[in-house]
């Protein structure tokens, strides 16, 4: 049995974490710390978990998550960066769901994310966390850069094109439309029913701390930097990502058989038939990435729409993902989920 | 392993049926049948099914029910009251999801669901299919109806006043909310987005078919009629009901400690502490009621608060439920679902 | 013209106000305070205000208040019994559309609203606003305690019933469900899409702030106190109330034609054709009650549905209908507004 | 007051037509047309109108549509073709809130609408109603083909950079977002609410009916054809249409200043201040489009973002607009409605 230590269990990423290791056949989970909440049952807090975990929330001291083989870290930004360390020394490894490990450029990182780096040495042990780019390399890391939601439905999306040297790299287009919950659990005016419900904006046209990571994740599959235009938008509706990526094509391709062979194998991303228009409920809840590919009128410019859930194969499904490399489980162990539809 | 057979697959209930057996450690589905989309395959329709149900819809002629250890009738009423004979007759257990063989009093039947019944005989054989009502019975039947979506949740909250006998028989008041899949996969006006969305309706206040399975309930438990005033309410979500019952006490008593007392052991209730207020999403795509129980400024009105999710534990769930009876499995097996939150 | 003041415009009441008397013939807002977005403009919080409303926010210091001849309080509760003195005693008229001085007996509002009330003798002047009891002691009122929302519903549902002695008034039940902008626009967790978003509950069960207004108001047209009792969930949806209430009827009786004779001639109750079910969107933005009737299976229960738009009947329109009968404008100047639907 | 009939009020855009002629202060519906309503009063079928609109839906033969002024078809595609040669005889004015008479290359149209076009003669005298654009000469028309919802608002954010000659014409990206009343009020299983609810897709992506139609408005413009990739997305709200136009500048440029200028004085365009991000609630209900402009990075390209309430500017109140136009009334006239938020 993995032990397996949560920090910051209040959150969504937490609850979903909880969720999904819940029902992991080698996975326990051994404390869940809040400063908040210390004391309070999970359960409690979260009365979908009733019955299915016992735990109460503890402060990190008593925690004692450097017993744990994993710890993960579902907290704001800029924690992890700091508490990290400690647990590796004690030979913990870590998931980091937040953004601190995720941009190897930590002057870059810092200008985005508005504070220094506590660990820029760590940052360059730091594995980035998208099993069908890094596989072979987590399987070995200690520390892993869970992605961002945008960044793993924009990356699965792009990767064929890119890889395959098919596309202008000048001119890439991520138009990405989120539900809600990608704010997290936070008491903000913006993500109230009453002001997101039934209506549809953009938000962070300027810049979003998601650019970079996506920029530095394409720029590496290509192997030279890209020009990239990410638009995200607030959805009215709960869980799921859709990416609307625009590219255009340098050659004539059959892009439908470029997906296909690209993901051959791999068993969380699925590629949709030709014509195909995927839904985000078609994944809500599990950790599945599904992705069409259209060239409208038979032009130059290939459509990629690709879907997730944000909270799963956009976080803690990626992260559990993750989990089961580093420790040798197969690599769906808790994540048969059957996407919940209706 | 059990041999399933869905009749009727294109609805809620089969797609929910399909989910749920697709993760069940001791059944599979062989057979699918839908006249209309004979030959599809059943995650072209349902994508969210993709690489976990292989099977495409057949005919009734093709489907070779007869072979089946057990048949789901996922249709809707008036379909299993004529095909189930020539499979009982073959030894096939039956679980009818609709409403053909709920109500005992075949006349009180035929003038709610307006129209003969094609098996009258049959009726009285089948096995009312709540198990926490009726659960040895369950164990033996061939031929089992199982309640419908607000049946269950008002049921399992009145249940323990009644069977004590601690509230006014004459005057128990149900006003329930439902989910809009409650209504079906069905071509509606009134149910589109545009229509039902960000707005809320009581229906059917002059009488709903479920109106009469309820007395029928909570009659056999009182040992008498009972006098019930039923309201059903669409409400601007996709699944759920969330009964609020109200009752006049007879005697001072500790209600808490009665709902813990009646469903001690029940795997799928949940009685929650004192004080609480159960949301349907607490219970989203997982096999349980929760409840809680109320008498505001301690009067004698006592009001109980019944959460399901009308397409599990109100309808597919509910089935694998009693399927596992039958076959004298474990009866949580495949139902151990941790509700998708948010 | 009328000009108007608005104390704390930046809640939804506050905006409601804004557009309600944006088109208003014979009012002008001069005025709109808020400490903390003072100098804003009032169109930059509210975008959908551009071009019809010029103001900034202001501090309660510059919008010289007194200079108007009624404000409106948008406040929250406490305010408004603090500062209604000095405006009255300049002569300005004051709408509360708080809770201040909707409870006669000060010491049961103090209990439920967890605070001395600042200025009790101005209870005994005030007068509660809703011109279908009261509309003639509006016209020359000074100080209007605007009702709460639920109480108009529950009171528009019951009174016919109640002022013709048709029922047993010692078990009223009121079965009521709002949309989430009746919380506020304040940043609170409960609040968020991705909490009540897709999902339904009961709170405040033990007792809510509203259960003394309607018990009061029902009161006072029985002659005697009445025993009530009052349920709200939270629906997910923007606006919208839907009371559903039930009592037992003491006589057989034309229920139906005893709604239309009550309300004849009262423009903004519409009593629904017998056997309708209002929908909460039938009356999204306008200052409507729309009222139908029902005696299920001819019983001696009646159940009546009630609905109105929390932000316009429910606060901020009835504000208005107050004010013009206060001032003698037409009581339906700036309120003949068609409902917004889909 | 103009005398105004409408053919086929029983949809979306009839009723919004009907909500805003309510309040006109020039106009009066005469007649609303239903083969299949026929004899039924128009609030029975829309309990909003209620008190504003006394009609009952008649045949096409008891309407005396040659009595009206002005005709609006808001009828499917196929229908005003047909139709409108007999009124415009006899001399009244037709606006067709359908595709008819918008594409001036018939057989481009018969392409895309699957059907041969029933008056090619009509069509080119029909007058393309995009205010903005073709003012004076909607004044003098007799046939007005009032533009689709989609191309409304991505027109009105393309052309100011168009007109400039400012970028780049074979590379014009439109990701286009709809809530679901843009599929009208039609029983589809794929706008149920527990389908298109909480989920978001693509649809449309190999072509879209609006795409040829927006071409044309472009290329106009432009005054050469344009490279145009446009990606139509179902959104889970109700009203509302948010643009996100993506084009390639050929020069620095003030792009803020050259929508503020494009659209000085233009009462129904809204050109935010820089940085913005219109929400479509912010039109809700109301005849405006708003748009921002962006250039992500200070990169050459630029992010439009527009918005619109695809009943309204996208269709009924655009259709008023141009009757106002036509009649020589003040374009505003009937349409000072605040949008409704929240």
């Amino acid at each position: 049995m993995i032990k397996v230590g949560i920090v910051g269990g209040t959150g969504y990423t937490g609850v979903e974490l909880l969720r999904l290791l819940a029902g992991h056949p080698s996975a326990r989970v051994t404390a869940v710390t809040s400063r908040k909440e210390a004391g309070m049952k999970v359960a409690d807090l979260f009365p979908s978990l009733r019955g299915r975990i016992d735990l109460a929330f503890s402060t990190p001291d008593e925690a004692r998550l450097q017993d744990c083989d994993v710890v993960f870290f579902a907290t704001p930004n800029g924690i992890a960066m700091n508490e990290a360390r400690e647990l590796l020394a004690a030979g913990v490894r870590v998931v980091d769901l937040a953004a601190d490990y995720r941009i190897q450029d930590v002057a870059e990182w810092a200008k985005w994310y508005g504070m220094e780096h506590g660990s820029p040495d760590l940052v360059a042990q730091a594995v980035y966390g998208l099993p069908e780019v890094n596989r072979e390399v987590i399987r070995g890391a200690r520390l892993v850069a869970n992605p961002g939601c945008y960044p793993t439905a924009v990356q699965l999306g792009f990767l064929p094109l890119i890889e395959a040297g098919a596309v202008d790299l000048s001119n890439l287009i991520a138009d990405c439309k989120s539900g809600v919950s990608g704010a997290g659990r936070k008491a903000e005016v913006g993500a109230l029913l009453a002001e997101a419900g039934d209506s549809f904006k953009a938000y962070g046209v300027a810049g979003h701390r998601h650019l970079p990571e996506i920029r530095q994740g394409l720029g590496r599959a290509a192997g030279q930097p890209v020009g990239l235009t990410f638009v995200p938008h607030l959805t009215p509706m709960i869980r799921g990502i859709h990416a609307t990526l625009y590219a255009r094509l340098k050659t004539d391709l059959d892009v439908q058989a470029l997906f296909e062979r690209r993901y051959e194998g791999e068993h969380f991303v699925d590629v949709l038939p030709a014509g195909s228009h995927p839904e985000t409920r078609s994944v809500r809840g599990a950790n599945v990435c599904r992705i069409a590919v259209h060239r409208p009128q038979g032009g130059d410019t290939v459509v990629v729409l690709s879907v997730i859930d944000n909270l799963v194969k956009g976080a803690a499904g990626q992260a559990v993902q993750n989990m089961n490399l580093m420790f040798a489980q197969p690599e769906r162990a808790g994540l048969d989920i059957v996407p919940l539809l209706p």
